[in-house]
């Protein structure tokens, strides 16, 4: 099973003027930490807030082009559902996307906005596809499926055209896989214009059944799905996209919950990026040592930005504590007016900001006269906050760190 | 007080290869909220995260090609002491820059990263300002100023010769102003290119005195700088500058800290960006409607992104709540085993997440076989909390919204 230079080139004629050519930006920081250059390519920046935009346009393209014109159906918790709606109803196709009843409300709305039908079913993405392709035998529509289609997989590989026209001289490109059509696309187009170019993918650790499929080059399936990076949690690799990467992959490594969730905080901060769990797994591979970026020119694709708002404080407050910017203590003090407030004037005196405090007076270790305090705040640092614990055992305070 | 076409073009050629020239990118989401077309120039994406590298990256190439090779002095508490840092270390300067003993850590490290000497005084801008001005006087050094100088302007002003060449047909450009350097440079370059193009200065409405000069005709200066846009919250603005936006704005207008957090949220959720309060400044007078981009161009300049990620969680929290994305909730149940987990089940079966939870034995409104349960809890909306606040009101607790 292939596709030739001229199906890529085809699909990236078609989806001219409907998605965008998204910036490829060489970072100094990443370069520096990785010892080569680290190139993102900004896919969290494509229309509907990732790649699948491309494939599933390509794919609506072609069926008009064969006049099929019916109905599109498709399942998905996230991106693909956004990518459907957006090339259904710009080409003029009626849609219809079924989602978990669990799915985050920002994606309903989006894939609303963007002109598909949303039919809410079941708890998780195996019974939103059965509905889904129960819905399309009823109606004799067309079910488009994220990633096990040659036409879809001509599109997403059409990032590979921009990068290699952008970079040419590039050694190594680094992509997530979920079901693996992206880089089916990527790897086969890649190969195509360079065989010298290397493709890595990079799976999370929890959910990895083309890693594994790839090493032990037989089809196997994962049996759960928890993983921050939801948006790559796919437990069955389509039988397709694994041929392409049977043939074109030179490895598929994975990355931890916390090795991807550091990767986005560093997006964040240094390259003010939002990008979501599995559009960071690439880079959290290159800056957890996964792959070897040492003097060499590696892409790092950065497949989607689609990430509800609401997670983003708790990627930021975990990656605070593990840079010691959050400091958690108790201690004893007698159950007497003042006693909170001179604590707390010594936190202000050494410039840490309270971000609660708790009362225990049900605690073994205490006098009846005295209560447990326990105290967080933010400190700028872990120097800062050894100050301010030492600033308090200079009080006569005894200090458990927490 | 004026500069050439000459002048700016000179600037652009001395940066060159030093800075990027950041992209300028429609957003489809913003233009159908505006009613006109919106493009936002990415500053927030230059090197050392903000425009300021430009300014100072000009006036030490204008200082070297005079032969004048002293240590470079500045005050800052952000983005200038960045871009002076770097703009001096990458031509072979050294640089000492006194930052307020508040400044956060990120800011300082990062400025040291560059390669400057950090001196942390005072607990402000100001006296942060006198000592670097002692410094530089005692060492006989050249000092920097952030904003009132001919040839940072002209580095400003460079950001509007790449606007006008990728959008020659902009209407409008909306520009973040605190000393005024940037607008000045931006608006004496682009009506010398195209007098037809509107440019507007938003400042923060808590610290508005280029907004309240540019009315009143007179110079005036602020009396506090207290809002969350510590990037355009500059008290005095520069004869100099000011000189520019009276000749050449069109009209300076403000926003206040609730539109620009809202702003920053908005930057975040639909263009996967990170931008910092000033930096959100010219997109929330336009979605506000202080500012009318009906049926225009209207370039919104995003200035800087170095924004304390510490800070990010305390943005998205105020406005999750505001989209009612966060229920709370008291309600008064029989102080004994079971209750609490009566509730929580009640909350579980409509799909909310418990964020936190309190009891409350000191409250007069109960009995002492009594307790107040406090709760907070992720919803996806209002009409989900309108859900299970009705499922809870049909078992019969009486519930006080908080």
């Amino acid at each position: 099973m292939s596709l030739s230079l001229k199906d890529f080139e085809a699909a990236e004629g078609r989806l001219h003027g409907i998605i965008h050519n998204t910036e490829l930006s060489l970072s100094s920081t990443f370069s520096k930490m990785a010892g080569g250059e680290i190139y993102l390519k900004c896919e969290n920046q494509q229309k509907t807030g990732s790649f699948k935009i491309r494939g599933a346009a390509n794919k609506i393209a072609c069926l008009m082009s064969r006049g099929e014109r019916k109905r599109i159906y498709a399942s998905s918790a996230g991106n693909h559902a956004q990518g459907v709606a957006f090339a259904a109803t710009s080409n003029g196709y009626a849609s219809t996307i079924v989602m978990p009843e669990t799915a985050p409300l920002a994606k309903i709305q989006a894939t609303e906005g963007y002109g598909a039908t949303v039919v809410l079913h079941g708890d998780g993405y195996d019974s939103a596809q059965s509905e889904a392709q129960r819905l399309c035998r009823e109606d004799d529509g067309i079910f488009l499926h994220a990633f096990n289609d040659l036409e879809v997989i001509a599109g997403q590989g059409t990032v590979a055209l921009e990068i290699l026209r952008a970079l040419p001289t590039v050694d190594t490109i680094v992509v997530p896989v979920g079901g693996g059509g992206f880089i089916s696309g990527i790897s086969c187009c890649a190969k195509l214009i360079n065989p010298r170019v290397k493709i890595i993918g990079v799976q999370a650790a929890e959910v990895n059944p083309i890693a594994r499929s790839f090493k032990e080059k037989k089809l196997v399936t994962a049996d759960r799905n928890s993983t921050i990076a939801d948006g790559i949690a796919v437990k069955c690799p389509g039988d397709i996209s694994m041929e392409f990467i049977w043939q074109y992959c030179d490895d598929i490594v994975t990355v931890s919950d916390n090795e991807i969730s550091a990767a986005m905080l560093l997006l964040m901060e240094r390259s003010k990026q939002i990008v979501e769990p599995a559009g960071a797994a690439s880079l959290a591979a290159v800056l957890s040592k996964k792959i070897d970026a040492n003097k060499s020119r590696t892409v790092c694709v950065l497949s989607g930005g689609n990430i509800d708002v609401g997670f983003i404080p708790k990627i930021i407050e975990q990656g605070l504590v593990s840079r010691h910017r959050r400091l958690k203590f108790s201690t004893t003090v007698s159950d007497t007016p003042g006693t909170l407030m001179r604590v707390l004037q010594i936190v202000a005196e050494n410039g840490a900001n309270i971000l609660s405090i708790g009362h225990d007076r049900h605690c073994p270790d205490i006098l009846p006269s005295e209560i447990m305090l326990h105290i967080a705040c933010e400190v700028g640092g872990k120097s800062h906050a050894e100050k301010l614990i030492a600033s308090l055992c200079n009080y006569g305070y005894v200090i458990n760190l927490e």
